[in-house]
């Protein structure tokens, strides 16, 4: 069972996955959690250039897609098979959908070239249930900000390219609403929690009926 | 003006690039070499991850392919689109071709995939011109080996794929005869540097008359 978590910057993906982890395991399933880009290795080198922005400015877009693309590919073969032929739940903090949400919607990267390289990409391993954490595009960012900054123009800049990121996830929900659940992220932590739990308790408990 | 150099090891492709852009600026055409994978501070920092054999030995074929490519995008828009902007003659030993050749032909990856990862990478920049040193998988292994060693199992699997590798480059050919020219690189490398700059004479004094 391949779980991914989604959603715009600030919809608090990351700190939600460990406890949700946590409480799977006292449920009795065998889980393990990881993230991108990184995850092995060779992953970690291509996170490195990829993070070394102060080295790096004149990284081209498409050099940036090709190497997410490279350490998700690594990602996927070296980690996230093995673990799921080896019995186990794996949770991703961020796969496939984030490229089509930040390069694709956000970034007006064609999505269709997109999901051809994404499709090459993952060697067609796509996940069995993706929750998305939406939250608004302002209040996202709002989260990630030091209280009292003032707005400026990167925000003014940041916000529009946000919305666009967040209305590329809802495209992604209606294309494929049966992968998708989407969690209203604007709640307190620990409701978002309890709804990620019960979400993926019944989606797991479907899947045993049905084999 | 954008000339590739393409061909199987042992070709002689490397050692041949200097003296043809030698002979070209002699006749007062303005030329700039390079190679991949590399040509930019990035592009060198993903050659690393491809070159460190010892420490990445689990490279998934499809992060090496992604690499090659993400190398091949900011070689691209870093410094070859410059280069051609600023109206020189760039003469790239390797370019897309190889992938196909290398990863398609010689490894069975599918060349529609790989033709439409080609170009996203490159943005749809393709040679106008493109020479194959031309040489048969045995004589070019054998032209890479120390003399007087020995043919063992490793060699064989070698000239099999260096065959399909070659075999690759003629469909290539085929498939684009206007844009290829074939350079028989079994003679002397005095007479492959000769044919060589006798084509690409040839060439740019007809693409003069046009213009």
């Amino acid at each position: 069972m391949f779980i991914t978590l989604e959603g715009p910057d600030g919809s608090g993906k990351t700190s939600q996955m460990e406890p949700l982890a946590a409480f799977l395991r006292e449920h009795g399933y065998d889980v393990v959690t990881t993230r991108e880009p990184g995850g092995t290795p060779i992953s970690n080198q291509v996170r490195e250039i990829l993070l070394n922005r102060m080295e790096n400015t004149a990284m081209h877009p498409r050099t940036e897609i090709l190497l997410f693309c490279a350490s998700r590919a690594q990602h996927v073969e070296e980690f996230i098979r093995p673990q799921l032929a080896d019995g186990k739940i794996v949770i991703c903090d961020r796969y496939a959908d984030s490229t089509l949400a930040y390069q694709g919607y956000g970034h007006g990267v064609d999505i269709e070239v997109l999901k051809n390289l994404l499709n090459f990409t993952t060697g067609g391993l796509f996940p069995d249930l993706t929750l998305l954490l939406d939250v608004k595009a302002e209040i996202g960012l709002r989260r990630r900000q030091k209280g009292g900054e003032e707005w400026n123009r990167l925000d003014a800049y940041a916000v529009k390219f946000h919305c666009r990121v967040q209305k590329g996830y809802h495209q992604l929900v209606e294309d494929e609403p049966h992968r998708w659940q989407v969690i209203d992220a604007e709640q307190s932590p620990e409701l978002v929690q309890k709804e990620m739990q019960e979400v993926i308790l019944n989606f797991l408990s479907n899947q045993n009926s049905i084999n």
